[in-house]
């Protein structure tokens, strides 16, 4: 990864406009702060142009999807899409329920995100490839690599599969990134709040590939280093203390 | 209590469809997936019955009430009941206005829950009896069992009602608890997430009796232990150590 | 300040009205309890009227405006109006889109605020003072103490304006608040707390320049004093002992 990307965005502090879902809207909020960028939480249809357009990056999180913000979701979307400006797309649970699935596959023909950022059961779901899910959790095994590849090309986008391992597919190249910590999946968000650092990184001018690349490993690292604190007794301390460590330098983090 | 209760629930890992108030989503989230639970949290009408069908629960909190959720919640409700699978009523404020009571009794009247939890004025009120309330918070006082009894009679349910001694009926028999913490009522939803945290413990086999009582106690145990840990020096530090501890051992709580 | 006028919130518990945005809620709601207040958070338009008649004080917060909650911050607004409980209006992101400032525009014809709260950049776009702002915050510098005092004339109300200095300005006076603390900006609902802790503090007999002095520099003192803790390394770890302080007496956070 390269460093002196986190340090860029920092420098930017972009202004990312956030339509996400409630329930972690505020743990998201504390952590793009945190990390240096800074957040705008509107989905009112009425407004969704203008904070697109006075935005860097639109990142667009269905994870408590209603049928009244579709409409804002595609406006901001299109409206970053016109600029140029990266959108990233958080299909949470998209497995989950037909009427998700329909809302996530319309918006899809609609806007064109840089990022689809999922766990392996959502992207599986992306390109018919059959996966065992469990509410918005993916609980089932296959090839996620060959799952990355297919839903990079149908949808001519790039691809982060979150996991154990997390998969970054840039095209026809997999890269693989083994930092974070399971205490993750302990908190609601963990997946979420990626999608919103990985926004921020894509404001940057660097390559696409440094981004990802740089936006997974650091917030892993930064998992690690909460996770090793002598304060952390489980996840609600955990969560203190990653949002703290989104702060640091990497150096730091690394030890 | 049946300590055993626990680790079944966590071995099923059950999960819960969640209707509830935007207040307490995240605080909630966090406090199931720490506990051994899966949340869900929909509210979408479109998605109700999928969502409440893949659950092995379905819990109904009515904390921030907005018209446009009633259906979903009665959508969500009888899925459970035709499955036969557990559904909790936390019917949150119903004695603060006229709009909220109406709505909670019509819920009453296409729902059959298996629980319902709330403080003393909310049950009273479901009863017609007299008691003086604050907002969502019952600061009166009065008879608790015999509102316990009467609710759990004429809604044919079990009844929670949490307070300072916690009452159980399940039927017409009375069960008290007093493990707990004053801490509980300086965060908010320390009563909704209870009502998660049931919702979780009714879906082993055990008897009803047996899960209601597990379900308090542990969760009275874990705020006891939070509050006794050294870090914690006010109700902000409280809440995350109280989360840490609901994933804890129930011998570990007990010290 | 009057530190006895803190006493008086806690020993009268005043239950304030929330209509706030989704991000901060929680925050919000946790916040104001442990400073010593009783928050209800209910956005329903049906039953808007009961709840601000029965409240002490109405919190109207724009954070994320919708559509659907204008006419119930207007009920809510108007309620307190008409029984002389205090308003305090929180225009965030006033300046961001010609929608939101349409709306607060509009809602100040319908209701007056005992307090308009905000940063420079909000409270300079309701008296068209141009000032740079970059999402819901402001970055831009000027005069702070004119706008002000121009807000505090064109809208017959108090102003305060929050950063660095706090500015509060009743009538023609204006008065300095230097407490605080820059992880206050680092964390999300910084700004919208200290707006209902003001509307705590205005249910007291006192004068509108003690109760807003003694809520600024209270919450600014809280803010210093959990920053000062060895156990706060970062933003996540402050916001926990953040809330601890607001319970605190005021000699405690004095040192």
């Amino acid at each position: 990864m390269n460093p002196k990307m986190i340090d860029k965005v920092r420098d930017k502090n972009p202004l990312v406009h956030h339509l996400i879902n409630y329930v972690v809207m505020n743990f998201v909020a504390n952590g793009v702060i945190s990390f240096g960028g800074s957040p705008v939480m509107a989905m009112e249809e009425k407004e969704a142009q203008d904070i697109a357009k006075s935005a860097d990056a639109v990142l667009l999180n269905v994870g408590t999807l209603s049928h009244e913000n579709i409409s804002s979701m595609i406006i901001a979307g299109q409206t970053a899409n016109k600029l140029d400006n990266p959108v990233v797309l958080d299909p949470v649970g998209v497995a989950a329920t037909s009427y998700r699935s329909q809302v996530i596959k319309h918006m899809l023909k609609k806007i064109r995100p840089t990022v689809i950022k999922g766990n392996a059961g959502e992207i599986a779901h992306l390109v018919d490839i059959p996966w065992k899910v469990k509410g918005v959790d993916s609980v089932g095994e296959g090839n996620i690599e060959e799952v990355a590849v297919k839903a990079a090309q149908k949808y001519n986008t790039n691809i982060v599969i979150t996991g154990e391992t997390d998969i970054i597919c840039t095209g026809k190249k997999i890269i693989q990134n083994t930092t974070g910590h399971p205490y993750l999946a302990k908190i609601t968000g963990g997946g979420c709040l990626l999608g919103s650092i990985i926004a921020c990184c894509l404001t940057t001018d660097d390559h696409i590939e440094d981004q990802l690349i740089s936006a997974v490993t650091f917030y892993g690292l930064a998992a690690e280093y909460a996770a090793s604190q002598n304060a952390v007794t489980g996840p609600g301390t955990f969560k203190a203390h990653f949002i703290d460590a989104l702060s640091f330098p990497i150096q730091k983090l690394k030890g």
